[in-house]
């Protein structure tokens, strides 16, 4: 058990993936029905590696697992788990086991968990909870999902306006019991509840008791509406450096906080999201799906590009007496459409992470226009000289040099401009720019490069 | 002046893009030289809101706004600036305004604007920094980049062990004048100034007075090495929802602490350079990139992609004979090439992402590329009976449908693993695999897409 006393964490100095020999340990354990040694050897990791770990073992070990150690779940491991992960676990879980789990949660992560739940297991969670925090977590179910009212906790910490730093120094002391497990300000309430300022912890410590809150709040002070997309709330986080901020309902009346850990997760989520929309992975939740899942996420995408494709080949057909011609036209023609794609991808990619930072807007769209179309233009230019030598040197004929030439620079124009102009207008039609752009901006350079360079050839050629 | 009372901010509630309005109102003041006008919209803006606008109008448009403006810049824009307009913006202020504005920067963002400095300039600000500063400061800058070093703030809030939560308090009254803006803990350390733990702060305040501070501790204590990359760091406090980490040297000594809005920041980073590496786009710094500049940033990666082109081409052309008899295999060739290219993509992306956020180890590799093969399997026969029955109608020949399905199965296996595999091993080489897996998976899936084929025709039909 060396391992274990060497780094009680499991983790590497470097690196925070878990220990391969700790997974070893701790699958040996699984494996020979040690239960003793599985639960001293889980209860040294934090609960966010536990879920890691149940995400990354098969079906059979996560059951084995949950078999011999399901009792000492607790709630945030069944927080940090994805999803389809956390389906799985909690239908596998006895109702006693999995509402004494919710109950050490945060109102934020109760609601997490129960949005994807089934009805019957929700039913089991909800009636655990004491009768004040299952109002609080119905009404946060009643907000739009993906939105602030879902993000927030409703655990907040307020003063009056006119109180003095002393009064809330004392409050605080006070309420010490029913204080949340984390929080970073003390909310200044008028008496309708409307936040009016806050007033962080560090500054209430470090100001003398009689100065009146007021003239401590932080200039930094915003507050959400309760309705506004989670994207927008971890966008506001990351550009004005907040740690927590209010959420008000419509009569701007305090109704919870965000904090920014929180805000980063899904920052991280979004990031995930266009990542992987702009490969034609929709929906992937996870690793731990099984083949037939995640075949059924790629295959729609995949459908749409064959589609585009079998187009792109209609194009090569109607040149088809050329290429019977001149064979080098088929060998030549993928080069001109694989390097529109790519110029186009390049461009793509770049719009749709500036329009997700706010960094291209009304005010600069055309002058980026301007600028793609140079860059296109200028490595459509150079990229046409290098491919009409190796054409000229490849088949000995200048015509297929010239033509090929040509066709790249059209290419790369055209590349440059769609990979710009469509994620542009998805955006202004209110589709997700990384979801459907890719597909169009191909499209569009294989329809093009193949009709650029075919056309040329025969015209010039035949 | 209607919409400077309407709405201070100049925000939208729902989106946090600078309202239209409010920057024709600021290019007007501009063009116009109204620079007391300008003063008064710009000082309604969050100084990231001004950074972003800097970033957005043209260079012209810059110099002029520096011109009636630049005395105000403060050093919160120049820390909110990218690196490119940045430099820039500095070149061009006068060295009393730059040395002004980077005073009130706490010291992980005065490191982070001077380690792009020219030396002419890093110069003039070092010298003007207290000398207590400057020798922090220059410290930071020699620890590696992208290092914890470089990231954290030397700025620390600590406490003896062995003091009770009320000496804390009174510590923190007596020091108001020297504290840091922002810190959520007070860190304990031994005599020999390494950390132990740490108090938040909502603790400190809610906990009797003669609590000793070792009771009051979190259970979530860790520290980092000072040379920790920045995006182990960013991952650390995303996984475990950190708020705050000690910073610590080999001697395990608190040198600084590292709060998480500047980890957000490293992740966003993150991520931006993973998406933009993944579509081939290396170093783009900035939309404010000039054409020339973001056409050299772009065209390297375009020059591999023809390499790997003309790679492909070559495998067609082995099979120049087989497309001069029968033409139809020319206008199908490029459909099993993109559905290959698209299915290794969506492979490669999960993978990428699920390395970077450590759900991809040695522990379940094999699983997940045993459940991609399926997956690419699963597709690849889906898709064969799709197109090779839209071949058979098309040309009419059974035979060429049975072997561009036989093609489209070998192409969408081999794309699945080579969609894993590749970045596993690039990880394995201490490569990262967003950079360099897409060329490698194309190429595969190009040159395994035309030779199947091509070659199963030349076999079959010929």
């Amino acid at each position: 058990m060396a391992e274990e006393t060497a780094d009680p964490a499991g983790r590497d100095d470097d690196a925070y993936a878990l220990k391969r020999e700790r997974v070893q340990a701790i699958l040996l354990a699984i494996s020979s029905g040690d239960a003793a040694r599985l639960g001293r050897l889980l209860d040294q990791l934090h609960p966010a590696d536990i879920a890691d770990l149940m995400e990354q073992v098969g079906d059979k070990t996560r059951h084995l697992l949950l078999r011999f150690w399901g009792r000492d779940i607790d709630g945030e491991i069944l927080s940090e788990l994805d999803e389809s992960v956390r389906q799985e676990v909690i239908e596998m879980l006895p109702d006693d086991v999995l509402s004494e789990a919710v109950l050490d949660l945060e109102s934020d992560d109760i609601v997490d968990i129960l949005e994807d739940m089934e009805e019957d297991k929700k039913g089991v969670v909800l009636d655990a909870l004491p009768a004040s925090e299952r109002v609080a977590v119905e009404q946060a179910l009643g907000y739009p999902e993906f939105s602030a009212g879902r993000m927030m906790q409703r655990e907040v910490v307020t003063a009056p306006e006119y109180w003095n730093v002393g009064q809330a120094i004392d409050y605080l002391r006070e309420e010490s019991e029913n204080l949340p497990e984390q929080f970073y300000h003390v909310i200044l309430v008028d008496p309708r509840m409307r936040p009016t300022g806050y007033v962080t912890l560090g500054k209430l410590l470090s100001t003398p008791r009689e100065t009146p809150m007021r003239d401590a709040t932080e200039h930094s002070f915003r507050t959400v509406p309760v309705d506004q997309d989670e994207s927008e709330v971890a966008y506001a986080f990351n550009q004005y450096h907040l740690i927590s901020v209010p959420v008000v309902d419509a009569n701007d009346r305090l109704v919870g906080v965000i904090t920014i850990d929180d805000a980063m997760a899904v920052l991280d989520d979004e990031h995930e999201e266009d990542m992987l929309r702009l490969a034609g992975v929709t929906e992937e939740s996870s690793l731990s799906d099984t083949a037939i899942e995640t075949t059924k996420l790629r295959l729609p995408w995949l459908a749409v590009n064959l589609a585009t494709a079998i187009l792109a080949s209609l194009v090569i057909a109607l040149f088809e007496g050329a290429i019977g011609e001149i064979v080098a036209l088929a060998v030549l023609m993928p080069i001109v459409a694989s390097m529109g794609g790519n110029a186009g991808t390049q461009s793509l990619t770049v719009a749709v992470r500036a329009i997700a930072t706010k960094d291209l807007t009304g005010s600069n769209v055309w002058r980026v226009v301007g600028r793609e179309l140079l860059v296109g233009l200028l490595n459509g230019l150079f990229f046409a000289i290098v491919m009409g030598i190796v054409a000229l040197l490849w088949f000995g004929s200048t015509q297929l040099g010239l033509v090929i030439a040509l066709a790249m620079v059209v290419n790369l124009a055209v590349a440059a401009l769609a990979g710009i102009l469509v994620p542009v207008m998805m955006e202004k039609l209110g589709v997700d720019p990384a979801l459907a752009s890719g597909t169009f901006v191909t499209t569009v350079t294989d329809v093009v490069g193949f009709f650029a360079f075919l056309g040329l050839a025969a015209v010039v050629l035949l």
